[in-house]
């Protein structure tokens, strides 16, 4: 088995919104979905959708940046939880369209991300993806979850690592 | 540049853990110690303590893992801002102590985590790292800045990103 930047972003993106959107299944069968699309955890903290549309654009933009291309535009648009499942299954679509040799040596290449105010960062690719997008990517998932449960969903640990399946060592 | 475990490991814990420990600065200075310590987002979720305590976890087991080693045994005792300053110090100094010879091969080494009902994961490294041990520990770290967000602390994303520095880019 190598271990290459294709490994530490591609399977990483796809599990986490695919975990973030089973939680949506779990909320809507307990909460009000009105209320929850509202929900935040600070007054000056963006609400569950924007945390879903950010794990998102962070996730595709990174695949996009890595690759010098251009992601899909997606809107945030979202006003329910069916739309935002499909903007996580068109993200998830999107980013398997990429195989690990599309990204031989993006570890190497310049990405540049500018703020509205002209000032930014420049890295080279893997420095990029482990400095930024990775950590910004978890903070919007975690925040996701962490709307979820503060506004009293019944997710758990396993809910935001469902991905890993069941055990497989038994007792 | 080359891109090997390495990169995608020990870089992203000490960032988070060196985040980490400065937020508690801000958070002394603008709340309750006391009441910080026991604040949490939900009855059956963890607090602030144990969030800390756990990203230490995660960290320094991936790193025992990942080598076949013995991580250093850290009860979870801390009861003040200034103890978790400690293990964050403690955590960073252990994780620092690798260079990237001592992850040559990880990928492949075998990983079991057994939980105290006897089941558990068989992973090959480089599985564990990616679908275990980062987002567990972002899970953690991003769980800590939602709580002190949650309880009125003034952080923002440039503290959750605080290790990139300064912008290197000029309008």
């Amino acid at each position: 088995m190598s271990f290459n930047i294709y490994a530490a972003s591609v399977p990483l993106f796809v599990n986490s919104l695919t975990d973030m959107r089973a939680w949506l299944d779990k909320a809507a069968a307990e909460k009000d979905e009105t209320a929850l699309m509202e929900a935040r955890l600070a007054p000056d903290m963006r609400p569950l959708p924007a945390q879903y549309q950010m794990a998102s654009d962070t996730a595709k933009n990174a695949l996009a940046r890595l690759t010098g291309t251009d992601a899909p535009s997606m809107p945030d648009t979202e006003a329910s939880f069916a739309e935002l499942r499909d903007r996580c299954d068109r993200t998830i679509a999107y980013l398997r369209s990429f195989d690990a040799s599309a990204l031989d040596g993006a570890e190497d290449r310049e990405v540049v991300l500018k703020f509205p105010n002209g000032m930014g960062y420049r890295w080279q690719g893997a420095a990029y993806l482990t400095g930024f997008a990775l950590p910004n990517f978890y903070f919007h998932t975690t925040t996701a979850y962490a709307i979820l449960r503060n506004a009293g969903v019944a997710l758990g640990k396993p809910d935001f690592l469902q991905h890993l399946g069941p055990p497989n060592l038994d007792a």
